[in-house]
Parts: C-alpha cells; structure tokens; sequence
C-alpha cells in the first residue's frame, strides 16, 4: 500500500480554486465546504489546507488545529438544518471507505428516523448545495 | 433535547477505574481501551479524561490534544492488526448513534473484503480483548 499524496487529488484542486465548491469556512489553516454527494441534508467536509494523504501521514500540529474546526461546522450544522445528531466519519485508506486522497472529516447532521443515503455517486441538485452552503455560513457566523 | 453530562456513564466509570477496561493508552488527558463490542478485529475507543457529554460541547482545548492521539492509536492499530485501512467515527447525539455520553473517539481497523461487524450487543471473548489489548500496546510502544 503506497502512502504517497498525489497534488491532483479533487480536494487539492478545491483547495487550489481549480475547481469550484460550496466553500463555508476558511481560515490560515482550514477550508470546509459542501460535499456534493451528501448523505444527509447539510453534509459537509472539512480539511486542512496542508497536504496528507488521511490521518496516518498527517502532522500532529494540523490534527490539533482541524478538530476545534470541525467542532464549529458540526454545532452549526446542527443549529442551521435543525438536526438532532451530528456524525463525524474520517476514513483512512480504500479498505476503510477512503476515495479521495487528501485528509477530510465528514460532518453529518443526522435525522431521527431517517437512513443515510448511500453513496451512489448521483451529485445533489446545485440549487440545494448553495442553498444549505448559504444556511451553514449563517450559522456559522453566528446567526 | 438535553446536552446534560451524566457523571456515571460508563466511560466516566472506566476513567475513574470503577469498572474494568482493556486500557491500551493513557496521558495527562486522553485513555484509549479496547471496545468490548468491537465491530472488527482490535477496535479501539480514544477517551478524553474531561468530561464532556460529546463534540459538541467539548471544550476545544481538549480536542486540540485529543485527535493526535487518535492518531497514534490508529497508526498502531493498522500495524498490530495488519489492517489495511482505519475508519474513524466519532458519534454525536441517539440520532447519529450515539449510545455512551462522553466524548470518544472510535478507532476502527478495516480489512479488505471484511465488512464490518454490527452492533449486536453481544461482548467479545475477554480472552481475545486482552491478546488484542497486549497486541495494541506494543504497538505503541513502537515495538
């Protein structure tokens, strides 16, 4: 198994601005936005500008800084899609569920009663995506 | 919905030695011991000593010390186990599957065509817990 990290992953390039994305949050060290194959209303993702291939390469000093982040898109996806749960995921290596190459943690809100969707690889209407993009800034800002 | 931190959760009885655990791991703030339910082969939890009922309202100090444990317990994991990846979860509130109410951190090595065990209630032989245990902690011991 290579650990190596290839700079043309998607989130690189998202990272990048090669490639567009609901952007939600930026700060020195972090970026999140909307994952367009969301699994639950309001699902996004958050990942550090520096480059690792997941958790098992990354440097410590980014793991300190990520987890605070990923804290404040999980109350404000909770506060923003009125959700009763949030579900953290970050998957290390094909074998663990990992498809894109670049650290990321999933934050999803989850509903009572109601199943994740599947990945099935459909991408979410982009009306929805700036729509809950533009709820999840809201609440980040605090409003 | 109330985000009240009851102080004998189950966790909170294992941090303070009333109940018996499989501890792998321990610092100033953080104790990692084996999941008694595990969903594959050396599935581990990553525990901070501070309370908090989950991420939500956790104080972010403690996450900043916290996920760079995570991280150690993974990369050993993915040796002591040979696994081919690790599955980070990390549950927030019933609806996301949240069933202990202190924060923690499951570590939860994946192997290729293995699928992932339920949650069945049922415990793990204590025999393979503490081989399992004994094989963790060597690992990070770095041996």
């Amino acid at each position: 198994m290579s650990a190596s990290y290839d700079p043309d992953n998607i989130f690189a390039k998202i990272l990048r601005g090669e490639i567009p994305s609901h952007r939600v949050y930026e700060d020195e060290h972090t970026v999140a936005f909307m994952d367009v194959m969301p699994q639950s209303t309001g699902h996004a993702l958050v990942v550090p500008k520096a480059a690792s291939r997941n958790l098992l390469d990354a440097d410590p000093a980014v793991l300190a800084q990520i987890l605070p982040v990923v804290q404040k898109v999980a109350i404000a996806a909770k506060a923003a899609f009125k959700s009763d749960g949030v579900l953290i995921i970050q998957y290390n290596e094909p074998a663990a569920g990992q498809t894109v190459f670049h650290l990321h943690f999933h934050v999803v809100p989850r509903f009572e009663g109601q199943p994740m969707r599947k990945h099935t690889g459909t991408m979410e209407n982009p009306e929805v995506l700036t729509a809950n993009a533009e709820a999840l800034r809201q609440a980040l800002r605090g409003r």
